[in-house]
């Protein structure tokens, strides 16, 4: 298998409305013709579905501190509340955003909470508890269901630093190398590369994103054309993309 | 033309070593089928040695501040000397890495300045003086060997706040919506989305690095699937993207 080559990236069609306990590698297999080495991107609001992370904003009990962020940023305390609970620290609370370190390591605004594509208003989604575990048990579905190995990435959109617009980005991921470490390889004359540990996971999900459709939800595409990155073991997982804190220049 | 579906990137072999001067819109159409709607990502390496944009580090003579940086961060004083010439402002100077806002806007380390696929020792590569006006002339050099509408990317290996790794994102762009503006639309229930500005570029970009390979260089994909975001005008580039100063919480 050759590092490069060509990639396609397929919306997987046809798949139903999950609710929570639904088997989304089943529904997937059933859905798509998956191949050896595919890897397999879905969205986080359909894992949260199947996983049952949905929050009823009419259950939540904001703390103090909740009321108090939601006055200054003019936002639902209920909807903080959530937010804060799923947050190791808080970063930046301005301009009606708050941006937070998950308790999974991920920066990003609202935890990743978000209410588009609920069963109903005032539902919101929270991210999986553990991704990682997430894409492992759907890898392990696919395995069982097909016979074929395949990376499975569970993925969100993501604002960026410095730059505008959300791009989609892994959060889970079993199967697939998410860092591809070029450290200590050099160009063709022998010199250091200047890009030396490539982000494949989050390049895939950016991939895999152009493929869908936001308003009808295509919550899965599959991107073909990476087994050389596709491994026999679940590997470190998307825990190994976020930058440990000590290392971090912009917490 | 709907707003999803089946998307490849083809990697464009066969490309020769660039020199000042080449017309890469012609070396790419003479090494690739370009189709209608098809957008054709580039790495800036090619960009800016067709554009004379290599330098020698001993033609380059360090101001005191690039010395005091090189001594603090261990590096080429006349590297730093390069960075700062090519910055509007310092981010961060720790750990060996230098981060700065570029004269174009874009935050990334080293000013996007490195010394990787050079033709020689001691030559380093400045990102294009105007990556969008480099991928505007060779979007009409194409256009005009092919009579065909395509978008054009100039890409680089970006490293991230918070994430781990690199990530190709576009610095240039013509012919591309950059950003899928999707404020005030809502999913199929009428809610408003999560996702609202969608980095059609950055994601075309990081797409176009999945069918590269590093050490050869493959400076040219081609991203298929994409015709409804390409558009007849050249449109507002990648300098749509950087977000304004005013309204970052992270500079």
């Amino acid at each position: 298998v050759t590092s490069h080559g060509r990639i396609e990236v397929l919306p997987v069609t046809g798949l139903p409305e999950f609710t929570t306990g639904d088997v989304l590698g089943i529904a997937i297999c059933r859905a798509a013709r998956i191949a050896e080495g595919d890897v397999v991107a879905i969205s986080q609001k359909v894992v949260s579905k199947v996983e049952g992370r949905l929050r009823r904003l009419e259950d939540v009990d904001p703390r103090d501190e909740a009321r108090r962020f939601a006055v200054e940023l003019d936002r639902d305390p209920r909807q903080i509340e959530l937010i804060l609970a799923e947050s190791a620290a808080i970063l930046r609370a301005e301009r009606g955003t708050l941006i937070t370190r998950t308790r999974h390591g991920f920066v990003c605004a609202n935890a990743g909470i978000d209410g588009s594509n609920m069963p109903g208003p005032g539902v919101v989604a929270l991210l999986p508890e553990d991704p990682d575990a997430s894409a492992r048990r759907i890898r392990a579905e696919i395995r069982e269901r097909t016979g074929r190995k395949v990376g499975v990435i569970v993925t969100d959109s993501f604002g960026r630093a410095w730059r505008v617009g959300q791009s989609e980005v892994a959060i889970g991921c079993a199967g697939l190398t998410p860092l591809d470490d070029w450290r200590g390889r050099t160009d063709a004359a022998g010199r250091p590369l200047a890009a030396t540990l490539i982000a494949i996971a989050d390049q895939a999900a950016a991939a895999s994103d152009l493929a869908r459709d936001k308003t009808s939800g295509t919550p899965v595409s599959i991107v073909r054309g990476l087994s050389h990155h596709v491994t026999a073991d679940d590997g470190p997982g998307a825990a190994a993309i976020p930058r440990p804190e000590s290392e971090d220049l912009f917490l």
